[in-house]
């Protein structure tokens, strides 16, 4: 399952990506994410504290970058690119909050036809209309839930 | 300049798609796309009606799979993960219309600090509020002074 | 540590990379391959019967494609691509025998300037003259020992 | 047709790859290469006196490291991993002498069934037996013959 969040997310989206973590180990789901700090911190370190297992996939060379929640570090050296991989190592994603880079791989992980659920995370709409794609929850609890479909 | 849309675009669009191509080359510049055909193929023509020329940075392995109007064909094997190479391959991005492929190339080329005109693109909002990033134009030729900045 | 071969491997290879797998996690390091069958599955075999830990980079989008011995697959969808996502997440590379696609892997672990081992693989020259390279080992366990540095 | 060679190539390689680029354009053909400096640029000017056209295939993020006879510069920012796209843009790939950089391309286009041509680059064999794959030309005018077959 994968989380996507911003590298420097408020404290709000740190809570929530932690109980989204602890949340999907609790229900024997891997963390999937970028690998680095904020949100994606959060969720490995929650994820952790349940006894889940974590996969960061970094954008950079160096497996150094990961948070120190990560039992897996993949560096691709792939910049950005990495967030279609990101994606492509998941069966659903768990958007909290969030800032251009989640936004692609919410866009990615829709395009690919899978779940998106979004905590907090952006609103998208053409003409005036939203558009129906991310499933919004209530609480992180929830997110993994509906996640797990 | 990369121009972003659905394969499968309304009519409407493939007009809009055609004029951006048609003043891209009228300003010298190549039209960079994902090489398919909806949006992507109307830009190409557009270019070519005007002497320009256009690069198209395909999903799959086989050259073939570019729409006609394409000078150079680059089949890149990446799937959707093409999208951040064609973003790359730009100074800015035209999004015309679009579904969650253009939204993804969107989100990938403001994460990369680059500008992003939209015509009847998507809208992105936060908590109910709009967020800036997607400069509108009016029509595709203002679109074309945008992004040319 | 990554481990490359081939998916049709003969016999002797297929054991040699059980031995390495094993003495791999015997001294606490990863196997990173690319999760498919014939050398890469002996590796994690190995690794396994040995209590260690196994990463699998696949060319495909799919997870099912992984051999029964990878703890965690990253389906990357890049195809042979992959293989230089292999590479970068490894500190060096054992080579156990192989056809082109250890060959690639071999070649872009030296330009990054990653240790390659060898167990029966590939011999490279120009112009008659032998180039240094490759660190031939005798048997799996030596391997291990000259990989891990 | 792709060209493949080092950044840091000898006189006589450089040499070589100017009449390859010839040629090529002579024929038709599209040079496809790294986009760097070297075998590659040499292989660039070659096709422009000839008045053929070039695509570079960069490493990095900016147009601007593209040699001066790339007409279409596409910055991938994938670094090596950028290899696999040049073999997969071109039908064939002739290598010019040449470092692990390209060895891996050489590889690689093998590994995805394209035509091969050498001109003093890596000659490669298992268990003292060289193994077939890399077509040796005698001169740059057959290489271009061979690689057009």
């Amino acid at each position: 399952m994968a989380v996507a969040g911003s590298g420097g997310a408020p404290e709000g989206d740190l809570e929530a990506a932690e109980r989204v973590g602890r949340a999907l180990a609790g229900r024997g789901a891997v963390v999937v994410c970028g690998g680095l700090g904020g949100v994606m911190e959060a969720a490995c370190r929650g994820a952790k504290e349940a006894g889940g297992s974590t996969l960061g996939i970094l954008p950079g060379f160096d497996r150094a970058d990961a948070n120190p929640y990560v039992d897996l570090a993949v560096p691709t050296g792939l910049g950005e690119a990495r967030n279609a991989l990101v994606v492509r190592a998941a069966d659903a994603l768990i958007a909290v909050g969030g800032e251009w880079g989640t936004l692609s791989e919410i866009a990615l992980a829709l395009r690919a036809g899978k779940r998106v659920v979004g905590l907090g995370t952006w609103e998208l709409s053409r003409a005036g209309r939203p558009v129906e794609g991310i499933v919004a929850a209530r609480d992180p609890e929830q997110a993994v839930e509906l996640a797990l479909g």
